[in-house]
């Protein structure tokens, strides 16, 4: 059972309460682990997870929320008239969002993809995706999440890194 | 704020908390007015609302979870390989669904929907939806729910009534 104060705005900047977060997380959200063919890189590539959320942008408000309860990430626009939450950056997924993730857990088969996602990270945080072997299995892992279980690697396209 | 029984399993039969299901309902859920040709109603028009959440077949065991918190309606396929957790009872929807979103309100814009409907709801249980003036009203109200306030009114195919 939790905390009662987990389930409240007490301990958060915005009033959205945890239990909520998770089922809305359950419903719209995503893991997601891109990996870039990327010229600069030893290894040839780039890796760049991220979690979001995508809205239409009638609940844009609700994005601004999850950035408020997370205190990180950002509110930008994805494709026509919907906009994301996305996180990108690594210091943010490991120490907020998978902390959190791991305290409340998913119901939804999206838990599934959040152990592959937390297992990149930890393999990043620990340099491992600018080595040969560790680029492998985060393809690897990559190839499977998502998508219910199809085998294919995610390939992100161009993007800012403006997280 | 909540009392703390109200988020965990201690009053429901299954083991989701109330603030998940409101997340997961402002993502997944929709609060629906059907309105169906009908040559034995004097109007000429039978009304049927509903409570839908549609789901992957792989997250079925969610909708499962769905049905045993609210203590009714019924887990049916939907298209392709999609599920459905749907309340089509007039007295599930007045005594069940709609007391729970009152006591817990919806953040997304779907709370809006949510207040149509449940005009819908009490003009029904009065019968007005017999009577040609509370006919137009639910059809007035139905043109604007769903699809992000588009002025239309939205007609049901035929279906069984088997909640």
């Amino acid at each position: 059972m939790e905390e009662p104060s987990e389930t409240t705005s007490s301990t958060h900047a915005s009033n959205l309460e945890a239990f909520w977060v998770v089922g809305f997380v359950d419903g719209e959200g995503c893991f997601y682990v891109g990996i870039n063919p990327h010229r600069e890189m030893t290894t040839g590539f780039q890796v760049l997870p991220e979690f979001t959320v995508v809205q239409h942008e009638r609940d844009v408000q609700l994005l601004h929320k999850m950035k408020e309860f997370f205190g990180c990430g950002v509110v930008r626009s994805n494709h026509g008239d919907r906009l994301a939450y996305r996180v990108r950056d690594l210091k943010h997924l490991s120490q907020i969002i998978v902390p959190f993730f791991e305290r409340h857990r998913l119901k939804s088969k999206k838990y599934i993809d959040f152990l592959k996602f937390r297992r990149v990270i930890m393999l990043m945080q620990r340099g491992d995706h600018l080595k040969k072997e560790g680029l492998e299995e985060i393809k690897q892992i990559a190839s499977v999440m998502n998508r219910g279980g199809e085998d294919r690697v995610q390939l992100a396209g161009d993007r800012q890194d403006d997280n």
